[in-house]
């Protein structure tokens, strides 16, 4: 008789954007006339920048032709498209990583989940709190979490590293030892992020410790100050204990293309065991490759077209940032993030929970937004709202809550 | 300190096709004047059909359009290629499957390796031998399989289920009760595959043992006899105990497209727990959707011109199967499959093995194909080549076999 992996069983409730998915159709089915703006899930509204849509119309044509005609895509990705990876995110920075250390992928969410399989079950994983949900429920699935206690929600064997107001969002060291750390910096769903002084002492504290980690950079691309890092290879030493994953959803708008990638340095071992051979392995028996048009997308990513009309867009996403930024500020909210990531995070008046301000901006605003306690213990009395809406859309919606 | 995932470890040397890779491209930059002939890999050569490139373009401008822009995809994919897959692949055949049982992927390749993370760890797997490698090797890393031992390529946890011209190509029920069975077919390598009166007595013999069956079914649409079911679910049955593989790979040529889908019904229950429903919660937390251009190609698959524009695809492979099949009897070899599948399944002469025939092909006739003891123990001694190349290039390669 067949039986089934326990461990999903143990997920509480489903998944955090289907939940908000969910109450959100039924709020509009019982109030149709009501014009909802949506700044809850991180999905970009932008259309594809005119470099991307050349480069897509040219490779669907390469596909209609036996000559140029493209099949099962080489097992890392195109090296048309490692290459250019490697000499804008990575050697124009100084970091030193070579295209057989990239593996393309269908996006950094495939990625974030799966990664944990590299992994031995019983090592201790530890996250920042609150934190995108991917990192948690992945190692659940995986059985390497313990027991979780519904009224705190937390579970028993994940370190979780408290990021708010109080520490500054910037998370201590944990009093246990972890084996794999997750950083999602900029933070989602926080909005802030460490500069590079703090994230050089994480990759020391990895190194000495022998911990890995996974450092989940998809806001990348709207990091506004100087003394952030880009990539965690900026920092010394994070060739021997980092894996960094990268997104093409948030800098160009793929959150409907899928593309992203992961970097496994080949100084990552464990035992002389290369976590890079291992990575590989499990490209190879299962996965096939992101589609070749949309690696060719990927490519006009890196064009001098592509960066320029690209800059633009998140240059919007980021005027949309500081108009609700600045119009919370006024409505009296207290405000974080913005400044380095698409993302607000702000403090739910009258100690209200995050899920009742949900319902309640829902109902009175008719603005969606994402409650933070879905982002872990610590996000409780927070929410977020995104950039990622139109600049109508921001002003509109930041014009509603001033009037509640 | 981290540990890996010690399965891994136990996995052999390289995954197949990366190891004929190695060889080829060492035998071309040795013989750089050979013209090579490429029989080995199951990837198609003919380029994606009109109404599909069609459909791409169309679905790639209206990504460049703020109103028809698309960003993530729902969790189950899109709902217009959900139906269509439903009324043309299973109610045209009187099977009872609803829209929500169908989960969209980027392709069979990943379904194949991820739907065992579903099972328990203790779940007894079941294959034929020989087939495709994904099933066993993600159940090695999955840490299922128990011990391998290298003489004999036999894992001692696996049940290995003989399928050869001993018995016709048609498994017998194993002596030992497995909990989870592979099944391929038309199968990949041997191009065999079993008439439905054979494949109901599966389904029974599941539901009795109530195991559960894996049938993946890339290669359906090269089904030529009547009395072959294209889907499982055209067996009584087969609602209680079998999970569908399809891919957009073989009959549409999307082999660098990447499309897929997998059906997993409401009525497969273990303990009340439904297999569904953890599908649907690994889709939603480990993975994204396939590309909304993806998703519209596949929707032109089953328009009526890209219907009549695939099956003349389709009937130009199996010609080259006859050419292939029949070229080889010609020439004395015994071979195998070519009917209901776009592989040719030989039995290597004079006693050589696998690799052997492999090497003595690739050095002889510069023809490179897949040695059978890839594909599991009991192919030892038979030799795969596949239907995908050109007309010219299949006439070409048995010209130069018979001349051997």
């Amino acid at each position: 008789m067949f039986t089934v992996n326990e461990n999903y069983l143990k997920l509480p409730g489903s998944y955090l954007f289907s939940t908000i998915g969910k109450k959100v159709a039924a709020f509009e089915s019982a109030n149709p006339d009501k014009k909802i703006i949506r700044l809850g899930i991180g999905d970009v509204t932008q259309p594809l920048a005119p470099a991307i849509i050349e480069a897509l119309h040219k490779a669907v044509d390469e596909m209609a032709d036996p000559s140029t005609f493209r099949g099962y895509a080489p097992d890392l990705g195109y090296e048309f498209l490692r290459k250019a990876i490697v000499e804008n995110d990575y050697k124009a920075r100084n970091c030193d990583i070579e295209a057989d250390e990239i593996f393309v992928s269908d996006g950094a969410k495939s990625d974030s989940g799966n990664i944990q399989e590299l992994f031995g079950p019983d090592c201790r994983i530890a996250v920042c709190d609150p934190v995108y949900p991917v990192y948690v429920d992945s190692n659940v699935m995986a059985g390497r979490t313990g027991v979780y206690d519904k009224a705190t929600e937390v579970w028993s064997n994940v370190i979780y590293m408290p990021t708010t107001a109080e520490n500054n969002f910037v998370p201590e060291f944990p009093k246990e030892t972890p084996d794999v750390i997750y950083l999602c910096l900029p933070n989602n769903p926080t909005g802030t992020t460490l500069n590079k002084a703090d994230l050089q002492k994480w990759v020391d504290y990895a190194n000495e410790n022998k911990a890995v980690i996974i450092y989940d950079a998809a806001y990348e691309a709207y990091i506004s100050e100087e003394d952030v890092a880009h990539s965690i290879y900026e920092c010394e030493g994070a060739r021997t204990c980092a894996i960094e994953i990268r997104s093409f959803s948030k800098n160009a708008g793929f959150t409907g293309v899928r593309l992203g990638f992961t970097v496994v340095p080949k100084d990552l071992k464990v035992d002389g065991v290369s976590v890079r051979d291992m990575w590989a392995r499990r490209h190879g028996t299962k996965f096939n490759g992101a589609p070749y048009i949309v690696q060719r997308a990927g490519e006009a990513v890196y064009s001098e077209a592509g960066k320029a009309q690209l800059k633009e867009q998140v240059n919007y996403y980021m005027q949309n940032a500081k108009i609700i930024k600045e119009g919370l500020k006024d409505a009296g909210y207290t405000v974080f993030g913005g400044v380095n990531a698409p993302y607000i995070w702000l403090k739910t008046p009258d100690k209200m929970t995050s899920w009742d301000f949900f319902d309640f901006l829902l109902e009175k605003a008719n603005v969606v937004g994402t409650p933070g306690s879905g982002f872990g213990p610590s996000g409780e009395g927070y929410f977020r709202l995104t950039a990622f809406g139109t600049q109508e859309a921001s002003l509109e919606a930041l014009e509603r809550i001033k009037n509640l």
